[in-house]
């Protein structure tokens, strides 16, 4: 029996969206699905070979960074990312069976629903004490205990924590999205697929003016695309920044091969998150000319040639 | 009497840190301070003249942006940034007297209290519960009521809700600093000192690769040396961002003006957060050869002369 | 009469190729055309007020820039440009009557002329020897006067000194184009057609590294475009240069004023040469998104209003 | 007796500056100097195998390019630079024995000592009829045969031509300079020296606005700096430019070795010109951090253990 072999952390507890991302990935047949209460005992988890691989959120399109996430990956034992999944985030009203709007007096969930159903919450709970919760899941078990009224969280955790749903989707944008990526111990990235995402860290030597300039003339000079770019505080001093980055491409592709080294060069340190297929189905990656394999490979026999 | 017409409002409640930042701009004689349960219900205060300013957290040297803040202020009514305050931020365990560490079993705060002291907790209370909190102050609060245990909190907040100190200075980053601002309805901003720190928000009118490169080429140009720049998601998509950025120099400074200018030109739209005197004592102001007032007026003279 | 008080200089004598491309411009009846033996002779009578205008070659697209004519624009007393013709240069080999090809021993014509005809004078007279004279027209004459036998020259000077056309289109390049301008005192430029160019030169303030990318960056943040770039020696040592540029663009519009005074700022000098109507009449100007004078103009308005 | 195998073309005749710069390289006894009467049959001397190798003049600190040297090395069989050298331009008045100035009515050379010498001529002779030569020395030639009364050239063309020097130091800048290079069939280049220099021709693939910024990128994205860069046509049409670029360091470099793979990416085509030791014993090259060949080394074993 293979399935049970495969273990994958989930920052938990069971029925959160990061669960409901795990499952995008593996049946219940294929992987053990094991909840962590943080996203640093998730990555942990990984790190000390107690699951396989671990699912945490790396981003939502309205909240912005999950900044634990970013830290943790930029700090510590290196771990890379294998596989991101896009998961569209519906928020539900949670409560036990014969609640009513009127009667809820505090309402729970992890921050980031507060601000994705900010509006929601102004209109229809004005009164309503809020009070967060390490994990939207977690207020769910709240408001099953009794602790609390109302807990923000997806559908899904309703059947898990023995709760009806009293309204749905109560978040103020239909289209918002939380991007997961699952991390392993690091190996050899998956093969390229053409549509594919490259992530790393890059830590400036010093704080000189120019130096994000630096950074991205060496994506320019190679044609490489970025998707994302976040400065994160490095912890010294207010002003002392690293900054996490997305780009098109594969560590495999030459353009970003070279672009890469370029950053190895130019700054402290560079951290190399992983190569993997972009989840987003409309991805297309953009190939200027001069930038192709083939294109490097011959630049390479020209030089070759005349040195 | 003077005074006593000054409102201030600021994220609170009494104790916080937000609250210690305002005292250092003026005493109780000076100013009145009014807390509010959140940033945005702070910053509304200010909107709906409720109160004359506002102060909230805008970023923190170890856990970095305050979203919330950033966003608030990119989005809704146009407020601008009047002063900026940098505090050390030193936590402290704080209980009800007679409390000690092995009786802790619940412990509560601010999530960035949380990362702020993970290594202390980990270390110390390894077996405590963490329960999040609004307000380093409403943990404190819970922590007078009985609720919780343990709460982290500044030093300062003990005598406010009659607790006692248990730990002192149980952050991990002995340098930890956060910086607060101050803001007003739209005016004229504070004149110039010639360390000044202007702050705007720059909204892409479209995403194609090089945007940033852009954008930062509007300030390259002029001279202008960025000190923080952070990418925020605009909420309609993942991969749709706009840039939160504070550059060196004031908008009545010409090389900063038509920087902005530009910016103004290549985005979609540009936000002015005000333009305030540095909080850092050790600031300077980097001005390029080619970048001074008097250098851009000769240089209007001369196009007027050969127009 | 007011026609004949209209003076021109141009680069002569009678039957060069400048004559022809002052012919372009007006007719006898409405400009007196001056020669002057050398393209400083030229300038110089517009500087002395000895002619109203003077017309000189900038550059051909066979050999390149006329460095006498750049140079002496950068340097001395100033001067502008009012107009450019483009001219395509078709030379004959022209030679006394019942000249034949056999016959030919010495040939002479301008050293460009001879750079022009290589491979006709190689296949054709590869005995002949070459005489450089100081313009083709100086050679007609010479072989009028029959110190030379063959002369390299527009058709139309055949004429002029009485000459023969023993072979036409003897040029290499069926497409060679020369571009000659019209000088004046400096004076209000004319005024913009919506496909203008405009011409400077750039000395650089000192010869640091990425000082050209310095001035393109000043070009580039305004959109724009240049046309052609030449770097010059100041004369000082090898590898002190200055930049004569055109660029996409009239003076009167925003984009190129702010540019220019951008340049004013990082170079130690700049010397404005005129904007005037492009000759090519395939010519468009590239106006990209946020560099439309309204865009500058709301973007002052914008400033404005913060300020 | 290996001395006499070594044959070096040069722009002659005998006396002129070229010669000069080629004795520089080698004495009597080491190499035969042929003369060839153009720059072009110069190096096609060299392309044929009729010499070993062959010097030309490339660039003057006065008059700038050599534009047949640059436009020939750019075109038709390929040729590297192997030795630069500097020298300085020192111009005399030659003239047949007893000449005196007020007895000179024609005075010839070279186009470029014209215009080095253009103040002293308009001084001292400014009624004198100038007469371009092909060289300086065929000048003297035709002092010495009576067919001209003065000759501008290097003093050490009297002797060669029987002449005796009329006037000294007749040039306008004491420091002028001129670059020559010796140049041989392509082959290994000289062993890198530390500070060298390396030439190429870069051709745009389309003419498209920002072409140039998108080559200097590719060298700034190593840290290599350049130390020349003319843009010369291509012939086609105006407009259409290829550049001819000098830039420190060697092709052995790794950071020179990637800038010349990344224009041969984002160029049509890319010629290699020589890299060899610099003439300017004052020069040095400048080293970026993170441009050195070690730190290339360690980014691609970086590269590869991520991989």
């Amino acid at each position: 029996m293979r399935g049970m072999s495969l273990r994958i952390a989930y920052f938990g507890p069971a029925g959160t969206f990061t669960e409901a991302a795990l499952r995008r990935l593996y049946t219940e047949d294929q992987a053990e699905a094991v909840p962590f209460p943080t996203i640093m005992a998730t990555l942990d988890a990984v790190r000390e070979g107690v699951t396989d691989r671990g699912v945490v959120p790396l981003e939502n399109s309205v909240e912005g960074a999950v900044t634990a996430t970013l830290d943790e990956l930029a700090r510590g034992q290196a771990l890379i990312i294998r596989t991101e999944i896009h998961l569209p985030v519906a928020f539900a009203l949670l409560g036990r069976e014969g609640t009513d709007l009127a009667g809820i007096k505090v309402v729970s969930g992890h921050p980031q629903a507060q601000a994705q159903c900010r509006q929601w919450l102004n209109a229809n709970l004005p009164h309503a004490e809020w009070r967060p919760a390490s994990s939207n899941a977690e207020a769910a078990r709240q408001a099953a205990e009794g602790q609390i009224d109302g807990a923000l969280a997806g559908e899904f955790a309703a059947s898990v924590y023995g709760l009806a749903v009293l309204a749905r989707n109560v978040h103020d944008r239909a289209t918002a999205v939380t991007r997961f990526v699952e991390v392993s111990l690091p190996g050899k990235p998956p093969a390229p697929t053409g549509t594919d995402r490259t992530s790393v860290v890059a830590f400036l030597a010093d704080d000189h003016p120019g130096a994000l300039m630096e950074i991205l003339t060496q994506f320019a000079a190679r044609g490489v695309n970025l998707t994302r770019i976040e400065s994160r505080p490095t912890g010294e001093r207010l002003g002392k920044y690293c900054f996490s980055i997305d780009c098109e491409g594969h560590i495999f592709d030459a353009r970003v091969g070279e672009a890469l080294m370029g950053l190895h060069r130019v700054c402290g340190d560079v951290r190399f998150l992983g190569s993997y297929p972009c989840a987003d189905e409309h991805a297309s990656t953009t190939v200027l000319p001069g930038t192709t394999d083939a294109e490097f490979a011959r630049a390479a026999q020209w030089l070759h040639g005349i040195r």
